[in-house]
């Protein structure tokens, strides 16, 4: 984490970081610094150290990270620790966007042309066919304004394209992500496959639970990791959680200090931006339109 | 297919081959073939022409083939048609065995250290946990049999290793799992990941549903075809249906003729070292013990 600190800070000289963890950590990186970083990194400690175990320390740190944001003392949170924790602090901490059960992470995938945006990869494990739909809503909004792409495509993963293919879920979720209007003039295009998210060109979007997307984004960046990636654009190995009110991005529990990095740089890029309440402000335009 | 077929031949002299397909098809076959080729490829009509569409020339093809192995005129079925037709044809036409709701579709991939069994991917796609122990148990003895490996090491696909994590099915299948007694010395060696299905060396065999397999099957095998497998043994892209009494292997509905080949080799494989009759008794064996 230091190292990935320290990296982000080389690569963008107006940021300003908040380490937060435990007593003796907070020590290594100040022991680590030199006097010109001492100023834009700043450390907070973690007070209320748990009795139990080292799973607690990473809990206890994201929830004091949240609160940083939450009282206006960070822009954005950055974790590698437990998702799930990550996510849950989130919510309650920076509070849910109306509408939203559980907040998708969304990851994004290099393609062999171009890159598309994968969600849920992990907080929705046992999704309805409603949250699929929320989530594909928040995922063109995303790819709208971060991506920049104009009417973004959406799909659904599944694993077959003809009628009937799929499991329960997927074999209702196409009628109703048929009848979601979409924000950002974004267009649902029907059912994709596993290698559509390698091959790119087809959607812009792709949709699933957090168990399929969790399962398949690890096996496809662990791949791209040992035998390079399938295009040019390597984007972040990071995931963004998305319908919550603040910047959240959530690294790999064993992320090297690059990833770190470019975890910390799409925080900083998201917050100045303002990426965030661009995606509530066109979600809830989007509502009155649709209600209307 | 034709293409498929006459690579399959020159690879492997003593191959013999019964095409099935539409009297025109066959035609094309014919004409394709040199007289020496004649005697080792023949064609067997679809006769019960369907009226409706192109889709159900591939189910009577199926059926075709599985009557052909049933009748003891073929010793294996290779089908690169409807995956769903295929395991339904195979199922009723070859009988299951004993205790199989659902036939497994197994798969090999590469890892960078050797290779795995990933079943199922795609034929159980919303299985109970019964259902999965009894995928672990073929996988296992598939493992042993084909692949000769002491003692497999099975694994369960999930998205964390901390307990807890995972979706429903996920949380309650490692304490059956935990109990099930697999055949050949094999043992359950608990969650893994994603990654784990790249990198390899923490299990010999990956169980998960059919809606997940399918998916990371078709992610993986996409991103090895388009920038290079992750190690240098690089199996068969075709799945093998485990539970039915006969040899039944299925490839990818666009497969190159290369991968159609590569099947028909497996298939004859299989059939050569007796695997599927091998399968079936190491699991009547291991009943016995288990029972008694």
């Amino acid at each position: 984490v230091v190292d990935g600190a320290l990296l982000a800070c080389q690569a963008d000289p107006a940021l300003q970081l908040l380490l937060v963890g435990p007593p003796e950590a907070a020590g290594a990186v100040r022991n680590a610094l030199g006097p010109a970083d001492r100023d834009r990194i700043r450390t907070l400690t973690i007070h209320d150290r748990p009795a139990d175990n080292a799973g607690s320390w990473v809990e206890s740190g994201v929830r004091t990270a949240v609160l940083a944001v939450a009282e206006g003392r960070a822009d954005a949170v950055v974790s590698a620790g437990n998702t799930g924790a990550t996510v849950t602090s989130a919510a309650l901490g920076l509070g849910r966007r109306p509408g939203i059960r559980r907040p998708p992470l969304a990851a994004v995938l290099p393609t062999l042309t171009g890159r598309i945006l994968l969600l849920d990869v992990g907080s929705a494990v046992d999704p309805d066919v409603r949250t699929l739909a929320t989530h594909a809503r928040l995922g063109a909004a995303y790819a709208a304004i971060v991506h920049e792409v104009t009417a973004p495509r959406v799909g659904l993963l599944t694993i077959g394209t003809e009628p009937g293919k799929g499991d329960r879920l997927r074999r209702t979720a196409p009628e109703i992500l048929s009848a979601t209007v979409l924000p950002s003039g974004a267009t649902y295009i029907g059912l994709v496959e596993g290698h559509d998210v390698v091959l790119g060109g087809k959607a812009d979007v792709v949709v699933t639970d957090g168990f399929t997307g969790n399962v398949l984004l690890k096996g496809l960046e662990t791949a791209y990791a040992e035998i390079g990636p399938p295009g040019t654009d390597v984007p972040p190995r990071a995931a963004v959680l998305l319908g919550v009110a603040g910047t959240v991005v959530v690294c790999h529990g064993a992320a090297a200090p690059e990833d770190l990095a470019a975890g910390i740089g799409l925080a900083a890029d998201l917050h100045r931006r303002a990426a965030v309440p661009a995606i509530a402000a066109m979600m809830d335009n989007h509502e009155v339109a649709h209600d209307s």
